[in-house]
């Protein structure tokens, strides 16, 4: 069955059945025209990310699942960069009115294990066909009382990142090379199978990485941290842009940069540069803060905080400045 | 120039510039991963609405000023829907690289056009390349004390709409058959040449009403409303949907759909039913809301809730059930 044939208020009525809610605060939900919550917190934070088909995905190497489990991912992961933990989630949603009855399920079956698992409620949105690429759009809420902005950072402080880079840059690469789904969820991650000699054990990371990407709360960090946001464009750009809002500089130590050892595995059997895919690639979704503090768990350390300028310093002690290398949309 | 020689670091810089805001609610603006509010109501409102390229609109029939102006707009409609004021928007804009200086320019002069007829904030959004048909979304928030749903309606409560249905209909089969964009803009609306033996003083509401509509604010029905939604789809579909949410019926009187002269005059040399327009036309952003009181100013009275089933009734007391026609996605 197409879309075609369910037509939007059947669809529609099966989201509101599919995302009921029970918190207390959402005094009004999906189905009119706006959404309507309680909400006591000092701040309120609110951020909103695209998703367009042939530019942030091709559905020739991810599954409606794992798309409907990112597009949620992508805004929360921008809302833990402030430090906030987001509650109430919106969605836009553009299909193709030939999409099948199996695409929406499992796209939507995406969205819930995403919402279960950063705990957050659906609480409206709009529907829309579209002539050709899928557009999609998420829009995430939530309450704080600290707010970790890119302004904040001061010389002389410790720049951390919460886990592996590259990771997800190889994973999508290895998508490029196998040419397919690979059609893992949450619950099931069995369904990888060995690719140019390099068994599941080494892809399964990689791979999830880039199709499930599991975030990092930063709750643990938010006490410390004087700036903070989210690695998505890659970790030079992303800096820089940090500086660039701080009005300060950075040194970064390219052996510091914490990598996985499937990463190098991989990178090596692939013919790929393991330090440039940790260094420029996108959409690992680690947090990137700094801290006068110095933090003993769950964060690497990989460079400083200094007056201006941003450099790279080699293993041997040379230094490389870098200018924001990474995804630009346009260019 | 164009958005390929720009980039997104440059036209995000430039976004920020334009719109930079003084409400001191603002805690944290644009060019973060979130935004941050003080928000003190007691509700919340937090809506979403897209328009995608070929589905929403056209841009042969419609200037990027008109776009920007009416992205806006229709997300504002929205929240006064429910009887909120909004007084945040952030934006989700998906463009061609190719995408010309020109149009980017002209876009947000009518995105900053709304936002100062409707007082609202741009807080944030994203940005992001398309590979083919233009796709827009936009968020807006406010806060409030009273909520009006689309729930809420009552038997014996009387219907009403803020104004005149069918002009935006109508306002676009003229610029279909025009085949060209009109380029009015809110502080010149000069710029329209007589069609088809219709005069501008016939042609200007008609257009102006479907590029670029002058919403009606909800605060002085807010207090003696029961329920409240606007009319989007067309007053047949979208009083179902308020009938079917708040369990009830209702009856239509044909003959007290308040219709512009304007809207008379086109229809007949157009070869159009009047009436039609009036009942099924989208896009007028009239308010549609029911009420236990008599209301003698800034609101047409055209039916009544009843207890059950939907129905119009003729000039000569005629009844014809109606199912809800409209514009439904998809189908």
């Amino acid at each position: 069955m197409k879309l075609s044939q369910i037509g939007e208020e059947t669809l529609l009525e099966s989201i509101r059945k599919t995302f009921s809610h029970c918190s207390r605060n959402i005094v009004h939900g999906i189905g009119d025209d706006a959404a309507v919550l309680r909400q006591s917190s000092k701040y309120l934070f609110v951020s909103t990310d695209m998703m367009v088909e042939g530019i942030h995905f091709n559905l020739r190497f991810i599954t409606p699942y794992q798309l409907g489990f990112k597009l949620v991912t992508v805004t929360v992961s921008d809302m833990y960069a402030m430090g906030c933990t987001p509650q109430y989630l919106l969605l836009n949603i553009g299909l193709h009115k030939d999409t099948t009855k199996h695409f929406i399920n499992t796209f939507f079956a995406g969205i819930q294990a995403a919402l279960l698992k950063y705990n957050c409620d659906l609480i409206g949105g709009d529907l829309s066909s579209v002539r050709r690429d899928i557009s999609l759009s998420a829009v995430s809420i939530g309450g704080g009382k600290k707010i970790l902005s890119r302004k904040g950072a001061q010389p002389g402080e410790k720049i951390y990142v919460t886990g592996f880079l590259g990771d997800a840059a190889c994973g999508l690469e290895l998508l490029k090379r196998m040419n397919k789904p690979v059609p893992i969820t949450c619950s099931n991650t069995s369904r990888i199978q060995s690719f140019k000699g390099l068994s599941r054990k080494i892809l399964q990371p990689l791979l999830k990485r880039h199709l499930l990407p599991d975030l990092k709360k930063p709750a643990p960090f938010v006490k410390h941290a004087s700036s903070m946001m989210d690695i998505s464009d890659g970790l030079l750009i992303d800096i820089s842009r940090l500086c660039k809002e701080s009005k300060v500089g950075a040194k970064i130590y390219s052996d510091k940069i914490p990598v996985s050892s499937e990463l190098r595995n991989a990178s090596i059997k692939l013919g790929l540069s393991c330090q440039k895919l940790a260094l420029t690639g996108g959409e690992d979704y680690e947090l990137l803060f700094t801290s006068p503090r110095e933090l003993k768990r769950g964060a690497y350390h990989i460079g400083d905080i200094v007056e201006s300028g941003t450099v790279l310093i080699g293993k041997n002690g040379q230094e490389t400045p870098f200018s924001p290398e990474g995804y630009q949309h346009f260019l």
